[in-house]
Formats: structure tokens, sequence, C-alpha cells
């Protein structure tokens, strides 16, 4: 069984696709830190991993974070809570040898995708066969390229709304994924 | 049973709370506009209205909206089909007054909240019990104040994650929301 103490999440800048296809490296966006990091505290994730092949915008997110921790802090105490847990890191792999070292075993990687496709396991059902580190992969852009969908073991389903209109914003498609996961659900 | 097709979500910046619990009205946020249209989008609503008190914020989310239905429509359609949808309302009660007039009976206004209150419904207990056209209310800043609960006769439980942290963005909790209403959940 899964469990949010040992789930962390990745928001991805490279590789991506561009809306034309061609993979690139994506801007840092300023909010997709904060409500992804105000996301994964409310549903007790071990940690938010910033993915970035530039240095300069790895720099920019620990400058952003390092802003919260300290003289944000006081005013704001609950962007502090949400921020500590962010980690920078220049690649995927990079990342997953963080959590391997935290975690004293290498997660599961669970990517995430708009696209259909047949190979897909079900939120609960994810929750329910696997046991231990796991990290769920966000992609920015276009979505995550071939080659980082490659290094992931497992896929979730899409998120399907009422509609064939599938374009969440990366932030609210990884709030909806973490209450898929870990949510108080009714049923 | 309520459907997406009879559901409008508005956006409330006044009245809301500050985080001395003083009563104001919030600035417009572009991101807010974007990723909950969008979100409304996935899921199949009726419209998205957003409600400010303050005609010169009004004018700006007509701007922003505009500018995605002109000249930004060729580069993005994906974002044009999302902000179609939008209405710009001066009040809650306003938005009332123009669901009624679209859906040709009043709506039930339903609000959100992070606080806890014995009187909430659940999701799917919500979409089972009711028919009809319905208005999902939530606030900006610090959350909706007694006045405007007042004004909503059912009440969403809170979105609980694994921690007695709850500080979701506005944008995150409306997904969330939509998804636990609308989403094509496999439980």
């Amino acid at each position: 069984m899964m469990t949010p103490g040992e789930t962390w999440i990745a928001l991805v800048h490279h590789p991506v696709y561009d809306k034309n296809r061609k993979i690139v490296a994506t801007a840092l966006t300023n909010l997709d830190l904060h409500d992804i990091a105000r996301s994964s505290r409310t549903y007790g994730l071990a940690g938010f991993l910033i993915v970035h092949p530039v240095a300069a915008q790895r720099e920019l997110a620990q400058r952003i974070a390092g802003h919260w921790l300290t003289e944000g802090a006081e005013m704001n105490d609950f962007r502090r809570m949400a921020i500590e847990r962010i980690s920078v890191v220049a690649t995927l792999e990079e990342g997953r040898a963080l959590i391997t070292e935290r975690a004293g075993k290498p997660p599961l990687l669970v990517s995430t995708s708009a696209q259909r496709d047949p190979q897909t396991v079900g939120y609960r059902a994810l929750v329910r066969e696997h046991t231990g580190p796991t990290l769920i992969v966000l992609g920015t852009g276009w979505g995550l390229t071939e080659e980082a969908l490659a290094l992931c073991q497992r896929r979730l389903a899409p998120i399907q709304g009422a509609s064939d209109y599938n374009h969440l914003s990366v932030r609210s498609a990884c709030a909806i994924i973490l209450d898929r996961l870990y949510g108080d659900r009714e049923d």
C-alpha cells in the first residue's frame, strides 16, 4: 500500500514537448511552485522536486523558496510549511537518486499524461498494488516526452472530465491526481 | 441528479475575509481566471462567473477574456474554448439572476469552505440529491464571509488531505471539487 509519507512529486521542465511537439525546456512558473507545494503539503507528501536543466532557473527556484523560508515566513507561515519540502534538481535521474538516498531504496516512477494509453493504471489500484517509495512525474508545457515517459515504470490513467476537452493546467492536474490517490473520498 | 451542463461556478472577490478576518475585495488574478476556466471546460460546466464589485476589475477580466477570444485565439484555441464560457458580474446576487434567466429557474447556491461544519453535504450525495441549475461558490482570499455563506442553501464538505494542513489555492480547490462532483472516478 502506497502512503503519502513515501510519495514525492516531480515537476519536470525538460524534456517536455512544446505545442509543435518540439523538445524544449520550459520556464519556471512561480505559481506552479506555490500551488504544487501547497497541494503536496495538504496531501502529506514527503517532498516536491523541481526538475530543471538550466542552473539559473534552479537558482531562481531556490531563491523563491528561500524567500518564504526567511523574510516571508513571519507573514505567511502556511507558505513556509509548504515550501520547506521543495528540492531542486537538474534531471529526473538526479531526483530518483535523491529519493533513493533518503528512502533507502529506489522509488517507483509513475508518469501522468493527458493522452489515453492502454497501459495505464487506476489511482486507487496503484495505491493498493505498490508498497514503498513512489515518485509521481508531472510534465510542464505540452507534456513529458517519450524519453521521459520511458524512464517511468507505471503510467496513471488520464483525468477525464465530462467532455473531450482535457487542457487542465499542470497545477490543477496535480491537485486532482493527489486527491484521487490520497483524498478523503466519500465513495 | 445534478449535471455539468446545468452547473456554474462563481469565483467571488467580495465579500471575502483577509487573513485578519477583515472583509475585503481581493484583486483579480490572471491565473485564477485561466485555470478555473480550463477546469470548468474540462468538466463540461455551463459557465464560470467572475464576481467583482469594482468596475475597473470587471473591465480587466473582460479584457483578459477578450484577448483570448480574438487575437490570442489563433495561437491557442484551447484557451479560447475555456474562456468563452466566462461571464463577469458585480455581485453574487447578480450572478444568481443571470443563471435564473438562462436556466429558466433559480440555481441552488452551494458554498465551499476549508472550515469544518456539521451541516455540510458530500460531493456525490449532492449530485444525487439535487436536480436543476446549481451554482458552486468559491471564495478568494481567506474565504467567503458569513454573509456570503448565508446566501447559499448548501455547503460542500471541506477537502481533507492526509494532514491537518488545508491551504490549497482556490485554483487547486476548484479542480478537486469539480473532479469529486463530475470526474470519471474508478471507485
